[in-house]
């Protein structure tokens, strides 16, 4: 049985679950892709993570070089995270011919194009199916199973912390603050979570998704992205009543030859198949032009999920490998009748508002006169409480509108003198 | 440009769309793939069928075997559905050293053993990603994404047209022969629908699954199996009130070391992402031990979805041609902890209980009496209406209890004269 090393490089909790999988699974993965899976190197700085796990204390190193510069080694496993030294470990591991498995969803989503661009050169290949979703086998299902298919758009709910929060906040109506406090007890949130809270993170996803399903290296900078953490619990009531539901949505989305890339929250349908998908899962929704619209979702954190599917890519390197050949859908293609991405202006979309008005005869004319001048037609409005001389919330669904014209309006009505608050917009995305 | 020739068996529905997907798409398919896709040869006994695709007529042939025979021919796609001939091609094909693509979730699921083991001998494959849930990726999702992963169950709505009838019936309340009408009407239904609401076309898919899951291949016999034709609308709309969904499931789970598989309505919990899953829509729900509990859904039929799944195993059997290997993942790894098939009689459930009783102080005492000597115990009970001296529905939900049991005790209650009909009982699935 033909035998394949693996060097991993880093050592933490994903790192440690891949090693679990290897040693708990080495027979029946052996039976399953008539190979057997070596691990011949694991690098970490930390010397005293390798007590996470059983394996020979030789095949430990503080140096990342002895499993880049093995001729030995077959695999190289990036699980330390972060930009550097990750892309230098990978660059100099496909130069050195290595085929590369990684979850590392920042540097790809800064420098994938680079290291796709340069991995061909090297005519090797980079795996990441645990970037996205962790075990859910999305990549691959972009990518292999959907391989007729052209897409129409793509909505991931793809950062945990994010949907643990939001999902608290509207089962247990608790504060922003509180549901964040309570998702770091739980350990479902960072110390400084301004990564996960401010989309961050959910913005490199996006990046794959969209390089995957469209074929497009989309910067970081072009992403148009808002965090989450200036939603008020009000906000989400008041949604509920109206049977829509809050997510992190990121959503890469075509229209004729342009593509609008963008992280923020939005409102969905409570009854769409995304709102029933609560806590730290993760989910994505694909809309396909063959096999239709598609929903991806399951757990998308966690040592065994992320490990499943760092696993699952060493398990196509191999196949690779034996073949001789890196495997050609790997190379997304490049999707030629999008021409552009869309600028934030030209997003249109329905919206929900909140205006923090006072309580007295004509407020609604002056708001909705300002909103007709700018072409914004409204689809419901309530006053929520009634309050004489105090500011109560009105709230609005506005028809599809320009986003544009919309904060144009929003900045002239939040100056007249019955406004008491800024008032508050959320998008309403159509799925 | 390395160039791979089709025999395409079937020119119906489903093959018409792979034909035109592979002319559609020739260009990028050849780009993602590096190799180009042709069609050397299409057969149908009808050969009026023609006129659907635009392909040269000098490559129509009434004859299966100018496809099977031909030397040239890599790859052949059988689409014709049904046991026979079907069969008969796949076999020969394979003995010809020809891999087969198939969409035949009938035929596999009764001959499957013997036509994987005899592929195998043949040092072939046969790819069959559309026979089950026809564009989701989730063969190849079980096969490859998880690779690594045991399972512990699979839930699946597999079958559009029974899942349409049931989403009707509990959207619009209308009844079983409403709904069915309105299917047939919207063509989900075939003219004569007994294999997709008797449970068969969702017990087909099942045994896939569980072959895929478990390793086992389950005779048809082995799967007990109940349809959704005498499930009333009183009931749905009691069980919406307990916030219970009505689906038609198909169900493999393991129990240490015994399997159960099954196909039958049940109910369960509204917020489940399974209940969200409507209308002609498939899904499958897997519970695996380190990716977690993923959900995959999506239209479970139709052309292009289906021509879809058919069009991206084509790319896999390409690449493995390529390589000079079949890809060894395809082989499912028998699950040697699972020693046998449980008996219907050790199923256990909790059940949601519909008993029509005449409206008299004492019924439910003699019922429970009953229930508690067979050590059932009740969750809940409520008599929906007031008729004295008429019969009433009352509505019971029961605490995990064994399905003989529960079958024993329901005899007994029938027996009463207070009980005016049948007992009807429907399994809650706790998922």
């Amino acid at each position: 049985m033909k035998e394949f090393n693996l060097g991993i490089i880093g050592l933490g909790n994903v790192g440690s679950g891949v090693v679990r999988i290897l040693n708990e699974r080495r027979f029946m993965l052996a039976q399953k892709i008539g190979s057997s899976i070596q691990i011949k190197r694991i690098c970490d700085i930390n010397l005293k993570r390798k007590h996470n796990v059983h394996v020979s204390e030789k095949i430990f190193t503080k140096n990342a070089y002895d499993i880049i510069n093995d001729p030995q080694i077959d695999i190289v496993v990036e699980l330390i995270g972060g930009i550097h030294p990750a892309y230098e470990y990978i660059f100099e591991a496909l130069k050195k011919g290595k085929n590369v498995v990684t979850a590392n969803k920042a540097l790809l989503a800064e420098y994938g194009q680079q290291l796709f661009t340069h991995a061909l050169d090297c005519n090797k290949n980079i795996y990441f199916e645990a970037s996205v979703g962790a075990g859910i086998p999305i990549i691959k299902s972009l990518r292999e199973g959907l391989v007729a298919n052209k897409f129409h758009s793509v909505f991931g709910i793809v950062n945990g912390t994010s949907n643990f929060v939001l999902s608290c906040m509207s089962e247990s109506h608790c504060s922003f603050n509180e549901a964040l406090h309570l998702a770091k007890e739980r350990g479902f949130a960072e110390k400084d979570p301004t990564l996960d809270i401010e989309g961050v993170d959910s913005a490199h996803k996006l990046i794959l998704l969209t390089y995957l399903a469209f074929g497009r290296f989309v910067n970081m900078k072009d992403v148009w992205r808002e965090g989450i953490s200036s939603l008020s619990l009000a906000d989400i009531r008041y949604a509920q009543e109206l049977n829509l539901a809050i997510k992190l949505l990121a959503v890469a989305k075509r229209k004729t030859d342009s593509l609008e890339v963008r992280v923020h929250p939005a409102l969905i349908n409570n009854r769409h198949p995304l709102a029933a998908v609560n806590g730290v899962n993760n989910a994505i929704y694909v809309c396909s032009d063959l096999a239709g619209d598609l929903l991806f979702s399951g757990p998308g954190a966690g040592q065994s999920s992320a490990a499943s599917a760092v696993v699952s890519d060493i398990v196509d390197v191999i196949q690779d490998l034996k073949a001789g050949m890196f495997r050609p859908t790997l190379n997304t293609l490049v999707d030629s009748s999008i021409k552009r991405l869309r600028n934030p202006d030209e997003f249109e979309s329905r919206y929900y508002i909140r205006f923090t008005a006072l309580d007295k005869p004509g407020v609604l004319a002056k708001i909705s006169s300002i909103l007709a001048r700018y072409n914004i037609s409204i689809a419901s409005v309530t006053q929520k409480e009634r309050h004489k001389a105090k500011s109560v919330p009105i709230v609005m669904v506005i028809h599809e509108a320009k986003e544009r014209h919309l904060r144009q309006a929003l900045v002239e009505i939040d100056k007249l003198p019955v406004i008491k608050e800024k008032s508050v917009a959320i998008r309403i995305e159509e799925l």
